[in-house]
């Protein structure tokens, strides 16, 4: 199986590498770092990572990986980038977004008619994306059939591992957990987050 | 203030990005990447992230971050990473690593007759390259002085929060865990992991 994860200049750092970390243990997967062009993209912290693919290659995902970030409000406005999670989520198994990445899913059209949550700080610009989309405010990720969303940052690890519960089962989420000395909150709906920031 | 971050290949994901995601929103601090020479660094899962200095440079840097993961055990062996990090180690105001990245503080010296703790899945293996160390098995991170040691992976994180509290407070550290929508253990001694890896 083959994972295709969206970089953009601006992307969060732990929305990549905290999903990366659960997901990378995973001997069946391979990992596929895709930007606009091949090369160093910055993330919205400063330190680069690199796309070792670009959006116009034919690579098929069965996962696709889509991140927050500040970057995202430009990466709304990129054709490229939109035309790239509406295709490649309507072909892949599974399309999961952490943090504000549901902003660019709502955008590529992938969550019309469906569940999804988001950043706590970013709710009513990510919910004014899409409003055909049912916005969870009190979530630390939401399932929806085949797409998965995650609230602020952090809890992209958190649904990461819901994601190889999926696809791997229970045993092996929680092997991954505990190799990485990570406490899995495993219930998408304990989240203490909305109530801090009002939502 | 400035932060050195090490990479060398196979470093784990968690490790550097964890930390990164805290420390990178303190405004008032600059983060390096640095490594053996600059240009793109393969993680153990794969993913490449960018140095943006060489360990011959004459940056100083007020906190220096080690991580771990399988690349330390050819680390170890690199007289160059371990001169890197007992000078710019002792130069630094602060010295903190992740995993097994506490090996790499052990065999640069740093860690001479100080507590410290590490990955449990490598205990014994981190553990033998300093005798003249205290090293705590049922710890998420030890501060000794101005040494920080986290446990394995995902303990990075609860670490560089409790780095942020000693430089910039509470509250500060309180506030990004909160941005980050992430539930901070605050407490160095409640670790679940000891326990689950027979430690």
């Amino acid at each position: 199986m083959k994972l295709g994860v969206l970089l953009f200049e601006g992307f969060e750092l732990l929305d990549v590498f905290g999903p990366l970390e659960m997901l990378g243990q995973i001997e069946e997967l391979s990992i596929e770092l895709v930007s606009v062009k091949k090369g160093a993209v910055m993330s919205a912290q400063g330190p680069s990572a690199v796309a070792e693919q670009t959006l116009s290659s034919n690579a098929c995902y069965d996962i696709i990986l889509v991140p927050g970030g500040t970057g995202t409000r430009t990466a709304i406005n990129s054709s490229e980038v939109i035309k790239w999670i509406a295709e490649r989520g309507c072909n892949a198994r599974y399309t999961a977004s952490v943090c504000t990445g549901s902003a660019l899913l709502a955008k590529a059209g992938l969550l019309k008619g469906k569940k999804a949550t988001t950043n706590k700080l970013a709710f009513s610009w990510v919910c004014s994306q899409a409003k055909d989309t049912q916005w969870i405010a009190r979530a630390r990720w939401v399932q929806d059939a085949n797409v998965f969303s995650s609230a602020g940052v952090s809890a992209g690890i958190d649904m990461s591992l819901a994601l190889i519960e999926e696809i791997w089962g229970d045993q092996r989420a929680r092997q991954v957990a505990d190799w990485a000395e990570y406490q899995w909150n495993s219930n998408p709906d304990h989240d203490v987050f909305a109530a801090k920031h009002g939502l």
